[in-house]
């Protein structure tokens, strides 16, 4: 783990002493829209920053928007950040995160901004593709492991943002009205995992309001918690444009400003704050911390001259390790992590216990595609994640390069990407068409659809298979903007409709970076979910598909049967205005729906393969600070497969109102058929039983706990009970209360 | 080996007993721009073909040339046939035809156009970067390596084109007159070696003429050498309407007629061949016996109905292998050909003796690169060797993919390419720009020149390194248009000349599928020689300047000093004209330019590596039919690296007039260093001794020869001598005469 020590602390005051105000102050503020300023004379270099966190984004001029166009800065297109946390496999999340940070090294960054760790509080929210969760243990962990593997390669990972940007309708304005509780179980503990755990090198400050703060500007956030309570020794940059006040972030722990126009000058953190110390409204010793806290990450990542030892200036530290991009390894990491990343949603037998997928490659002799997702590229949108990627393996391009030579694999569009019809969502968009553009639209679709039924219809009579693969794109799931509605866009309902009515055994699958309202399900027998998954997506899923690969990914939030029935929606608290309260409090995602009994369409942490595994003997035990969990998962099917064991926790005896069930451990382990294993969780009981007390505004230690074993939320297979007892130190047969399964 | 069995052509013979005329008709003349028909009612698959060789090309209509505009037809770009021959490994030639072969398949094609074996007559030719070599020995072994490596996916390689298609000027025109002795040893051997030992199954009819005949209307090429001869079995189709006639071609083994126009009932081999048989001008017989070779090839390639056995029209074939593309493993062959295609041609040592390659990447800061091919996509390009592309990785992107992180790469382009520049070959489009335009051009040009320089003179004073990239593209490596002459165009010789004055130690590396004139060698202490070398050409070449891979690649055709020094222009019988003589004979490059001692730029075989290599105890006799060389190498410098020994012959005793060296034998050999090992090779004597005999009009055995064994054609490290002697059909002992090295 790359964090900061006492020696980068040291080099940096060293290097610090030796500095003008005009030096510091150039060190702090853009001198690019992606880098800082350095300090040639004494060999500080700028910092360089790059948008990621699915690969570094293409490189634009240093003063412009306009991209360099040229062929070096293509690279890996790495699965999203839904994707990594669907695999729930930390080392894939750490493979992830290897590759990225290679990658900004060998672009030549020193900070890639990411991973994205902010909560999934609405399925709406346009940057939910790049989120990892709606849960804060799973996204510490991936997030942890993600940040971890990025800074081997002596790059800063860019925890963001900081906090609670979780939703992009009035980003720049809105102020979030969150309670302490919420803040500390909910948006802040995986900012918590990859500082004290991931050692993360630095966190972009988010552009919203927490409580009537700004932010950037926040010293109960960037001060008091993060350094404080976390003992964050890294920079904090500003989200692009966050910073709105010189003074109110110079005073905080707000690092470095970054921002959106090319006058670098007229910054907050350039002139103005100059100004400002030369006013005496900001004391220099501020502007020492910002800068010290910069340096001292420059030391961490070998970026600085070698002090000390050597004595002299200039001297390059040479330990810097490089990097590498564009790599056909790196490729393979994609592929590995999108291999996991797909989730098997359904997969219902009929009469004869026979099931869709995984389909039988050697008998098949055509197969029938459907559907703009199938033929599209999505490494090429979303916002800031945008990726010029080296290449992109689409799903119909996947299926082909898998399936080719014997059987004929017939596409037809279904559906039109570009154009939105028949879309009530979009009613005002429509309304701005001429009548005749409208009615050449409802033409176009209508051909479109019945060509894609007709040849279902087809499909269906010959027992041969048709696979419908639509979606979402980077139109909806986009930094900046908020999904409307759950719908499917493009028509794509009406269209999966008539497919089904006229062949149920179509085969849904679905590329989207958040989830969709599926008012056909009932009659689908297999849906498959597909994130945005890097460059060899359409290979996974072609792999997934056939069954060469067996999926084990499960979903890191829960698909609602309707936008109502989410909590921040239940409640009418999510959405424009300038003002938004989070009243559903703790109680998000799964922690509502279990809590309330509300049904799902899929629960947390669901995930089909096409094998099946049994969970027995469980035993749980408290010994020490450790929570021990023992239990045995046999494959009881006929292939190979990945379980996930989830383990739940209900906390008991805290006198408060609680969710009844919250994640506190996973493993995956892989299983041949017929195989059992003992798996043995081990959990710090001081973060498995901890819950922030609203009556001493503390975090406190609940004495017991519910404990479930599942493969989902909702599938639990092994429960128990543990109570805390008080550990004598060295006494370990003093167990907690051993559980009944 | 995939060769047309007796049971193949039985099961032809029953399925062509049921067809009528109509039905056979329709098998053997285009229904498609790249298919012909089937026949329905008999199971009988249309005949699925895509041009090649580099890769299937894209999706076109069936009826015209614009493309799909999918992803589904992105694949795996392969290094150009150039490029494989250069690797002088059979392993590797057959790897890139078993990608291309899976590519091919699972494409859904039953026959892939390549690969292209004419001889390398003259270094202007437009193809040439398809073609493999000017020795019909190299093309012949790596030709029937990759053939091979095609048709294990039950996928027909075509070997094209047949014959003697060794220039692009007037190629629907051209008649080339060469006399029987040239024929027998330098163009047709590839075509007796792919047919006889690598069991091709298709040939394509060239488009010129020979001797007064056109390809695809001669009996002496298509019936009584290719069939009569050879022995083959497979079909015969013509290149894209290269039938001119419908009689002369019925009568003679050119089976199935494609072309470039949709009128396809209009086509020599539709409407007007079931006419002529009608009329009686031409026989059924002879459609017969075209069908009957489809068919076979269809059955070889499991393409038809299971007869026989099951007795059962329709019931499927299952055997058929099934293929792949757009794979990571294809992209991975693809790299590991690249790694020893690429030629070091010169890196001479300095006074203190190092050299300028490989580069230390450890103690590099900075890297300036120049020129238009480092950021150039290649794979888009070439006439109907056109790419689609999955990903291709450019000089620049290799080497900052590679390299990236510690050391900076800047670049300069140097040179425009797309714009002609002070070059006088081009004087006449030049002219026809307006005056302003010109000096517009030359400013630019100058402009780009002096940046390009300015920052090569300060990377000189700096120690820093300074790579060029330029060469070819395919607006000069075209089919259909053969180069003017050898000079680099775009003004890249004065740029070159221009750097290596300021930076004398400048690395000159060239992106070319064919040779250039190098007026500056003298003063160039390191020359790359890079093909277009498929997906992963940057990541190869930058491997190889990093010395992470050690350069094995070899030449496989003469780098001449001038374009009057070689062969056919030396004595002015290449180019425009309708009428060519081959009047060199057999004196094809090498061939020539050992013989008269003509000095070469680089000579045929040529090329370096990092490491070294010692040639020892050498012992060639004769055993039975088997000449058997014995020898041992050593690698005798500091880093692993692969040797390519190379046997020459010199035949002795003909009585004719005949070159001093042959190709007749070579391997590849992997070395640690310090590490001895002895080589045995076993050839053939029938085909390493044999000549085609002016005085009796047929091929006869040489009864002794000189043989030589070295790194080049001009750097022979053992010579020996070898007689014939009546070899005793039970008594092994009688050798041949030893040699001394």
């Amino acid at each position: 783990m790359t964090a900061i020590t006492e020696a980068n602390v040291a080099a940096a005051r060293t290097l610090l002493a030796e500095l003008t105000l005009d030096e510091k102050v150039d060190m702090i503020h853009a001198a690019g829209l992606f880098r800082t300023e350095g300090v040639p004379r004494l060999g500080i270099p700028p910092f360089k920053m790059d948008d990621g966190p699915m690969g570094p984004r293409e490189e634009l001029h240093n003063d412009n928007w306009a991209p360099l166009y040229n062929t070096r800065d293509r690279v890996t297109y790495l699965p999203s950040g839904s994707a990594v946390a669907s695999t729930w496999n930390r080392d894939l999340a750490h493979k992830a995160g290897q590759v990225l940070g290679a990658e900004a090294r060998g672009r030549g960054k020193d900070v890639i901004l990411g991973p994205s760790i902010n909560i999934k509080r609405s399925p709406l929210c346009g940057r939910n593709f790049e989120y990892m969760s709606e849960d804060p243990y799973l996204t510490g962990e991936q997030g942890v492991a993600f940040v971890k593997g990025v800074q081997e390669s002596d790059v800063a990972a860019c925890a963001k943002h900081y906090a609670a940007n979780s939703q992009e309708t009035d980003r720049l304005e809105v102020d979030e009205t969150i309670s302490e509780r919420a803040l500390r179980e909910i948006y802040l503990p995986a900012f918590e995992d990859v500082v004290k755990r991931g050692g993360v090198l630095s966190l972009m400050g988010a552009y919203n309001l927490v409580n009537g703060e700004q932010c950037c500007e926040s010293k109960r956030l960037l001060d008091d918690i993060l350094r404080g309570e976390w003992g964050f020794r890294g920079f904090v940059v500003s989200d692009w444009s966050a910073v709105k006040r010189t003074v109110a972030s110079a005073r905080v722990g707000l690092d470095v400003e970054m921002s959106v126009t090319p006058n670098f000058d007229e910054y907050y953190f350039a002139n103005p704050l100059r100004k400002a110390v030369q006013n005496g409204e900001v004391d220099e010793v501020d502007i020492d911390a910002k800068v010290l806290r910069v340096l001292a990450v420059m030391d961490a990542l070998h970026m600085l001259p070698a002090y000390g030892e050597h004595g002299e200036h200039g001297a390059e530290n040479t330990a810097r390790k490089p990097g590498s991009y564009a790599t056909l390894a790196h490729a393979q990491a994609a592929l590995d992590v999108a291999r996991e990343s797909i989730v098997l949603l359904k997969n219902e037998a009929d009469d004869q216990g026979h099931t869709l997928l995984p389909l039988d490659e050697h008998s098949m002799r055509r197969v029938l595609v459907v559907g703009a997702n199938a033929d599209r590229i999505h490494s090429s949108g979303g916002g800031s994640a945008v990726i010029k990627a080296l290449h992109e393996v689409t799903p119909i391009l996947g299926l082909n390069g898998q399936l080719g030579g014997n059987v004929e694999i017939e596409y037809a569009l279904g559906y039109d990407a570009k154009q939105v019809v028949q879309d009530d969502s979009w009613q005002e968009d429509s309304l701005e068409n001429s009548v005749d553009s409208a009615a050449d639209d409802a033409e176009r679709a209508a051909h479109l659809r019945e060509e894609a039924v007709s040849l279902a219809r087809e499909y269906a009579a010959s027992g041969d298979p048709v696979i419908f693969v639509g979606g979402l794109d980077h139109e909806y799931d986009l930094e900046g903007r908020d999904r409307e509605n759950l719908q499917l866009p493009y028509g794509q309902d009406a269209l999966i409709e008539a497919l089904l009515e006229v062949n149920p055994n179509t085969i849904l699958v679905f590329v989207a970076g958040s989830p969709v309202a599926m008012p056909w399900a009932d009659c689908a027998r297999a849906i498959v979910w597909n994130w945005y998954n890097g460059c060899e997506s359409g290979t996974a899923l072609a792999e997934t598909l056939l069954g060469r690969v067996n999926p084990s990914g499960h979903l890191p939030e829960t698909f609602p049967m309707a936008l109502e029935d989410s909590p921040a929606h239940s409640i009418g608290t999510f959405g424009p205005g300038l003002h938004v309260r989070y009243d559903e409090d703790i109680f998000v995602g799964y922690r509502h729906y279990e809590t309330e009994h509300v049904p799902v369409l899929f629960p947390f942490g669901h995930g089909l393969g096409y094998t099946t595994f049994d969970y027995s003997a469980c035993d749980v035990r408290l010994v020490d600070d450790e929570v021990r969990l023992a239990f045995t998962v046999t494959n009881t099917g006929k292939r190979a497969g990945k379980a996930v064991p989830q383990v739940y926790f209900g906390l008991e005896g805290t006198g408060e109102s609680r969710p009844i069930k919250e994640l506190r451990g996973f493993t995956k382990v892989e299983l041949q058929p017929g195989e059992s294993r003992q798996i043995e969780l081990v959990l710090d009981a001081a973060r498995a039983l901890r819950y922030w007390s609203n009556e001493s505004g503390a975090y406190a230690l609940a004495p017991a706990a519910h404990v479930y074993v599942g493969e989902s939320v909702a599938d639990i297979r092994l429960t128990g009970f543990l109570a805390a007892c008080e550990a004598a130190d060295s006494d370990q047969s003093k167990d907690g209360m051993a559980i009944t399964a």
